[in-house]
């Protein structure tokens, strides 16, 4: 129960980013991933393995990931629904693999199709194929501050979904805020609950910015000693449940909090900017993140 | 040093938000200013009486003042940077003026072309003027976690000018963020070390969100037992030292995070999201603020 002197950031601009952008070309991605790999990062979401029916903008993942150049010491990982996205993200390369459950019944079935129950059936031919080939796999919980379709989530069901997870093999369980309802006291409560059943170490923080929030309730967790936290450079990721509001915490604005806080990252806040530019570039739109805003302006 | 139940939020977007806007009707200012004081807000900051070549956009304050429909409860403030900006606030019936100091002598120098020691100076006058009058003297100190001419400033700088202010009369010591380049250890050992010096009750925070930073802050100085908070409905006010990038904190996101925490401001969220749809149709640009933008997507 300390603040951490070292976090790693989570890139999941790639993958929970672009997901939710118009689509983009598949070279804008990659030099994307390519510019993220020379800022220091060491985990970059690089793609995901999903029917491109449902996710049309990541139908390109094998060709995003056999192209990019790969940087010792980087892992990129993918997310797979299930054991056919497994094994493609296994033949595209992919270093880790990522499964995603909810805390909240109704976006369970309104999400994916079934109950919390059976998602967690569904991983596990995921995570034995994993093991057999040596691929660490993480583990997402979302609506763990709320949700779109039934609002409040109780903090027992993220702690009983994120504990099945960490049963089941994941090394990690990103605990997310899909919806970014959450406020500083009850991100507080939740990880606290969470942390008395899986180890602190074990746990990540992936907070949306929909409401504003997102910094202040990584701020107030951060003494809770939580050292991972998935974020997206340039804000990346609308928000699919309220059109035209924001999504992911963007990397940016977290990397310039945590150095504010004394907090390594080991990350280079300006190669990450430039990165953030160029991908609104090929968007045509601003960076959501305001440090890179501030930077812009300060420059012009 | 405990987590306040209350918190009265100071809404200082008629004023520090709209002199960093271009500027708008004199109807359309009184309409927001109507707007807010429907919304349970009890201390609005109305106008300025600086001179109309340094701030054009407040060169109608006295109309603005003498026009409004005041709502019995609600303090109608102003700024007042000397004697005669003092007596023309009189006259136009503002119920409170503000001061305003720099904990940064580049700032001071560059913002009001004297030294703080001479700035402090000026202020004797209007102090004696408004206890004539028994009019309460609210004092600003800017730069109090960073300064765009000098960059850091000294802890003990804004101890000192907080002192000062708070030993000439000042009723209450609102501390700015001013170009909001703050983060949240730093905000809390700021605070802190003021309230050694000036009590907790007598302190205000007032923080610009150009890095992302201020909710962050704010819910960092909370624990501390800092009962009152300035913002700008729609996050009004860009930033004169960073053109283009976000200035005050929204009142939309600090009503979402204190309500979210069980801090009551008596503030009604839904009539603040409404006032800064209008006044933001005014301006013709989108609300600064993201809770309000979720609320419009939303809707959507």
């Amino acid at each position: 129960m300390a603040m951490p002197k070292h976090v790693r950031i989570v890139e999941v601009g790639p993958r929970d980013g672009l997901q939710n952008e118009q689509a983009v070309s598949t070279e804008a991605k990659v030099q994307l991933i390519n510019a993220l790999s020379a800022s220091g990062l060491v985990t970059i979401e690089a793609g995901s393995f999903v029917s491109p029916k449902w996710v049309p903008q990541m139908a390109d993942s094998h060709q995003v990931m056999t192209q990019i150049t790969r940087k010792p010491g980087v892992t990129y990982s993918a997310l797979t629904p299930n054991l056919k996205g497994f094994e493609l993200a296994l033949a595209a390369g992919a270093d880790e693999v990522a499964v995603f459950g909810a805390a909240s019944e109704a976006f369970s079935q309104k999400n994916i199709n079934c109950s919390i129950a059976e998602s967690l059936q569904r991983f596990e031919p995921v995570m034995e194929a994993a093991k057999a080939a040596q691929i660490p796999v993480r583990g997402y919980v979302s609506c763990v501050l709320g949700c779109p379709y039934q609002g409040d989530v109780p903090i027992s069901e993220v702690v009983r979904v994120a504990q099945a997870l960490h049963a089941m093999g994941c090394y990690e369980i990103s605990l997310g805020d899909t919806i970014g309802t959450g406020t500083p006291l009850h991100a507080q409560r939740m990880l606290s609950a969470v942390a008395e059943h899986v180890p602190m170490e074990q746990l990540a923080l992936h907070f949306h910015n929909t409401y504003g929030q997102a910094l202040a309730n990584l701020s107030a967790c951060l003494p809770l000693g939580v050292q991972v936290i998935d974020s997206a450079v340039a804000g990346l990721g609308g928000c699919p449940y309220a059109k035209g509001a924001s999504g992911n915490v963007a990397t940016e604005d977290v990397l310039y909090m945590l150095q504010g806080m004394g907090i390594e990252t080991g990350v280079d806040l300006d190669t990450i900017i430039n990165a953030g530019h160029d991908i609104c570039n090929s968007l045509q739109q601003a960076p959501r993140s305001l440090v890179s805003q501030a930077a812009l302006a300060n420059k012009g």
